[in-house]
């Protein structure tokens, strides 16, 4: 995935009320009305999120008739958690890499 | 983890030259010196950074004599690669339901 994407993806979940909607549309879609209604704010204020969230490809949404129904874009979520996940491992493995040179020390200093 | 907490790990992460940091910073611990080196910025500029991550918990750091020498803190890379997995496997499992519901549908309009 592309860096400015990432920077997107992240400036998008670094919120706790785009994070509460996340966390409704990974149960399944939903429209704006339902989506906004258990936030804490207004309807335009919700929209705003659901705009950062539009502009990171986190969220999609269709608008028929009257009715906007926003989903998740799975791959956008899955980007972002491979990008975490990578670096963990990485951190993993130097830290698999520090604890066999030091045995090998030891066995080194043993012998 | 709080939520305020995963806000300032994912803004934290939500600019390349931090996740540049980052990736270094798996692979072992660094000096200041050492991190700013490769970045295309001044060495304020850098320390900048430096200080988002800081703030965020992702990396930590300890001074001997004059070098400051930082380290990733796994715990907070982990928190974050956490919400976003569980996140994902939310939206894999409301889509098994729906595939489940769907399958039951199909057999009971067959039936």
């Amino acid at each position: 995935m592309l860096n400015y994407q990432l920077d997107k993806t992240f400036a998008a979940l670094a919120d706790p009320t785009r994070r509460a909607i996340v966390e409704r549309l990974v149960q399944g879609p939903a429209t704006v009305t339902q989506l906004a209604k258990p936030l804490p704010m207004s309807l335009p204020a919700a929209m705003l999120h659901l705009k950062v969230l539009e502009d990171s490809g986190l969220v999609t949404s269709e608008k028929v008739g009257r009715v906007r129904t926003c989903r998740i874009d799975p791959l956008v979520l899955t980007s972002a958690e491979k990008w975490v996940a990578e670096r963990r491992q990485m951190w993993e493995r130097s830290l698999d890499q520090l604890g066999a040179y030091l045995d090998q020390s030891k066995t080194e200093d043993q012998a």
